[in-house]
């Protein structure tokens, strides 16, 4: 079965390159740019004014931003380098963030090159649960850039709400759109670990009702993915905390109450998941307690069988047997009693129902399980 | 079975949400509030005198609050989100803080919104010892506001206190209120443990005496229950300790002698917890070395049967032959001997009686358990 | 069996009553008192003076303290409410520190009410190892006062050495005698943990010599007392650390000195408990190991019995079958062959041989264990 | 089967031996130093000119430092005491420094000993995932000095680098160079770890489809090859993190920015051990669990044959005795009935049957497994 | 088998005796007193010149130090009170130190009482790897004494060093003869641990090999080992680290860099301790897996020939029954056809053969293991 292995680490570059070269990965999807411009706040369009530009050109980008407008630029797809690299020239980013926003395999991670604050973040996979995607967001005073791997994210409800002027987001500062990005990236994972959760309860019944051991390798592969989420999401809570912790210059004090919500979120997906694990661990001990539970039950039923059966055959074995009655009076003489037959069969009789008594007493008439 | 699943996530908003969004639970009960006016100390009420307003207009109170009054005004259920709103518009709540009232999945937290503290707790509920109510907490000068998902709570005893007169409650300020609260809140899990303490010592006694592999699946339960109200009061622990660790303004330092003293509580329910699930695991254990003894003793029996039976079946099989003795005396002279058969018993005998002694050598004839 | 459920919580005062209230638990003891008066250093009685009041009455013991005298006085079973009050009120005692001794289940923890010192201990209970009783004592610049929940204690070595004279007890401060008092309470756990190395050392000579399902109960019941006493010790560890660390006001950095030493036998008496419970439940590991290995031999006596002797059963089977041999000279020929039978007993005796070889080979004939 | 100890340590000096005493391990390997000069920039050669001295004499090396060049000395083997010796001479290094590269067993540390910086670094064997090779390097103003076990480093991409002239390691200075040294042997890990992952992988599938006893040992040889990773990795992180907070002066803040990536990469590295290690964890678990569906199994069909074929050879023995018919009509009548046989094998066929049902009834007919 | 139960806490004091009080244990050796004076340094004698006087008086010793010499005093065996006191006096140690050097179970731990250090270190016992014996060690500007429990150390080597001149011990002040000894101590474990890996090796080899039951006690008793040398080793390592860090005056700066390589030492030492704890806790896992692969070997050789013979059993059975076939055409007729007899043999083959092919394709025909 091919399963999948998102637990292995992808090819990086080649060990020992030097820092700072972008090298793109050969299974990385085609590049495509959305832009959203924020025009500035006139008299006539008091909650600010977004444009939608979908495929912007470089020039473009260059122009708008040099207008002074602030902007958010979407990347999906990280195949085309030279144009990541020519974003950096026009946004002044570091290299080195670049090079991790192209490698693609980053920790969740914040990184303050003083100008512009760097963070890494995954966002959750809706197909495949154990899995998720690196988003790189950089925010500076007048631009948020998100660098993401694949087409399809957790943003969506954040476009419709610019599009639709809903809430604080036209008129707030760059930051508030920064955190607002964070926190749907955040939430994305409740539904993946709602689906768990169903999965796990699928996995309680099953193991209580009808343990089969193609159980194990299911609770393995949650246990697994679990697992994965908990990469994702653990050091996204240490990065949350370091955000809060004032040590983040870019993001104004009024924006941190709202990152303090975003923090709380990803200490209840932690809780989830811990909770989710340990039960997932508690299935595998109920696993194997079943399996010998049935384990017992054959065996009784096997001794039961056998123990009863054993001397009868043995009996009816002895009565068998050739001895010449005519040589001696000694030889066999049951065979000629005028009530032999009877008295074996009720010896045979007696002895089963013994035994069967002896077990019943012994309780192991009764079935253990189910 | 239907199982109650409560440590699956409770359905969330829409994810991507903009903040600050009330959105009330569809399932959530239909909004009830009380209240209770603090009157003015006057000479001739020297204790304080508390008047009860059973179900208060929103309008009533509004002007009792600006007319001066300390007041604690309760909601049970959450299901008129239009009357939270206005309340927070009433007492100046922040938006996020509502908004965590009414979504009501939040671990214990406490959120200093300088001119209100904004508490969360969980609240044991009675009836299903692994499950916990949010109760959300606004402390100001003047005001405490409980909202809870549920009627029935922790607080009567409070309320006795109040009506009665008891104690320091009328004549203190708001925040003795509060840690009153807190403390009967944190005080109501006790009852909850007490009962799974009950259960663990009848699965004890029950794992010891007579391991049935339904047992399994109890201490599976119990287990489960256990993580849940861990999750729901480790959190609150480290509440009460921020609280009492000076960074709460909200609460004179009088008051947080009492806190210490609840904090204790918390530590003695850890505790509880703690020492519950390293007994709950050990029961594992036991079960799963009480199926193997007993496996054991089913695979003796059989084996003792067999191993006896076995080779007497043999022989009486070798002379159930029907070589011809007609054409040679070397076909089984034995059947023809004066004291075949009883030569033939003899050495069953003999020989059944030496496995016997080898078996009572080894101990097995003694039964291991029970 | 009625087992002791020493790790279940006591039944408390109702949850939610109001602070500070004093509810004697009904199962309480009759409470008795005891003095001892420290006389002045007078040029005669160079060494201090100590008298001891067996059962002294309040008037006579606030006399005594009025005088300006330095005394302890120790209170045996906690029924006396009204008793445990009035001394409250002769020595200035906080209410909530009253409620925490006679309430009796707190954990050891130290109170700084400015005035005195309320120091909440364990102390082993020598008949029941996993039992621990607690001591609430309270240190003033004058008075030691020490609640005990039954007579009986580790503290008679300190009584005697007052009574006699020795060491620096009489001579000193109060504070030396509340160092004494803890020192002699945390010794007095070293003999139960003494006594619990005998047992291990007695359950590690069962396992390995004859594991019967038995032991298991007893392992379980002792990894139980372990876990109550480390549940006892490991909170006065981190109390002695913090009187140690400079945060008791009312122990002279003199006295500290042999405070540090007290908290090294916490610290011995935790590692000793934890090396118990390692080897406990390595024990648990042994037993199941020894169990499997059991059941391995069961199996193999089985399978070498019966997979000998099935062959053999079986060729003697066919040799008394009845095909007529007048009807064809196919119908079993080797039944009037002239070295049938010694044939027929050569192959079956071949076919044990082999078989024996194949065990002899596979080391299933030598015994594996014992 | 000579497994490789790489878990043992290996021997050491003669304890207690006087601190600083060089003492060659006699199996280490010939030593060869290799030499990078640094030239001045000049004008026309912009970039920093590098060039490369294969096997320099001592007095060469003593020289070329002596003029002012800035130089990368590295040595292979450390069998040539005397050299190494002479090489802390002419450098200044501290001899404890000097043992710690000789004695070669050092667990990653940094040592600040003023004049230069003491690093010592566990590099990945490519030929044997467990096992890892010291490197010391030594960081002065003008010099990095690396010293290794053996011939074959992850240095050869840094070495290429310089050759070419490529990045900003000719120009920038020696701790930009030191960094870049200390990031290929971090990177050099990774191929080691995605080859451990493929093994995983493969024994993944194994336990899954085909879970055969050797795997067990495969498994635990890879847990302890990740252990062993884990050991030179984790203290590598802790080193990389006290670079970075600000602790080592020889390295400016501006390489710090690159150490920082640099430490990302061991948190990774750390990451996937622990991932590794969790499902090595889990797979045992897996074994175990198939080991046993495989027991019940076999002891289902043992069941289900013994039990159906007993009773019925038990009928057949019942008809194979021999009471003698003549002498009493109540002597196995069955045996003259005119459809006894087929009688009788319509009861062997019905009782059969039974069984069957029963044995389809409780699921023992379906393959558990597979 | 008398089993060592070094890990069982010795018969200490009377519990509640007074502090400080010298209480020889009754079992102690006898005291045996050796001395080293270090002369002063005189422009004849530059490296100093070091005296050894093998059982000095005590007024000798009084005699030398009052002079102004540096001195180094050891103490073999602890039965000597009045001796010990008597030092105690002449150097004056305070008496809760020598309370504890009397002891002799203490943890390693550093005090520091001012004019003079008193460090407890736990040295290696060569003979039994998982006992360790209790050194005393004080510190103070002119003198170093030790005090052990028995002759025999690892202190050899210094004494060695001492006597030859070599390195900077006779040079050197006090503090570094300290750090010698301490060095000495902490590497004497290096050689037991080699030991213990040496035995961990051939229990993995036998594990994998021949798993025999008793296998089980030797891992029990090696990890029981480990454990207790866990317990001398890590406060040991707590105990350096406090020394370096600054918090010991007795130590210049310079021996403290030295005192950082010691600690390093203790750091490996623990790192292969829990190295071998791992691996000896998985060969646990690996001893249960292997018996249960025996087991299933055992079971398949029962389960492959039954199945086999038990239905080729009934069969001959069958045609041994005796229905009377003059009676009735259907009574047996296969007995009187032609070929009934081979036909009979053909159905047993085919049956057979059938049954091989079908445990062919289950894999059961082939060895599991070994």
């Amino acid at each position: 079965m091919a399963r999948r292995r998102f637990w292995k680490t992808r090819k990086r570059e080649k060990p020992g390159s030097a820092p700072g070269t972008l090298v793109g990965d050969p299974a990385a999807l085609a590049s495509q740019v959305h832009l959203f411009v924020f025009d500035a706040d006139t008299p006539d369009k008091p909650l600010g004014h977004v444009r939608e530009v979908p495929t912007p050109s470089l020039e473009r980008i260059r122009a708008i931003f040099t207008e002074g407008r602030r902007l958010w630029l979407n990347v999906d797809g990280l195949k085309d380098v030279a144009l990541i690299e020519a974003l950096g020239g026009v946004f002044g980013l570091h290299r080195l963030a670049l090079e991790d926003v192209v490698s693609g395999h980053q920790r969740p991670k914040i990184e303050d090159y003083e100008d512009h604050l760097f963070i890494v973040l995954r966002m959750a996979v809706a197909e495949h649960p154990g899995e998720s995607e690196q988003v790189g967001i950089f925010l500076g005073p007048r631009f948020v850039l998100t660098f993401q791997e694949r087409p399809g994210d957790s943003f969506e409800p954040v476009r419709e709400r610019l599009r639709r002027g809903q809430g604080r987001l036209r008129a707030a500062d760059m930051d508030y759109l920064a955190y607002a990005l964070i926190d749907a990236a955040v939430d994305g994972f409740f539904p993946v670990l709602e689906r768990m959760g169903d999965r796990l309860e699928q996995l309680e019944d099953a193991v209580v009702d009808d343990a089969t051991p193609e159980l194990v390798g299911r609770i393995h592969d949650l246990k697994r993915e679990l697992l994965a989420l908990r990469r994702a999401i653990w050091p996204q809570r240490e990065m949350l905390s370091s955000l809060i912790r004032d040590e983040a210059p870019h993001f104004s004090s009024q924006t941190r109450v709202y990152l303090r919500d975003c923090y709380d979120h990803t200490i209840q997906l932690m809780d989830l998941l811990e909770t989710y694990r340990e039960i997932a661990s508690g299935l595998m001990d109920i696993y194997l307690s079943s399996m010998s539970a049935r384990l017992n039950e054959v065996m009784k039923v096997l001794t039961v069988i056998s123990t009863i059966f054993i001397p009868l055959g043995f009996i009816a074995s002895l009565y068998g047997m050739n001895f010449d009655r005519d040589v001696s009076p000694y030889n066999m003489p049951e065979l000629g009693w005028y009530f032999g037959y009877p008295l074996a069969l009720l010896v045979m009789g007696s002895c089963a129902g013994l035994l069967l008594y002896w077990f019943y007493r012994r309780g192991w008439l009764r079935s253990g399980g189910k």
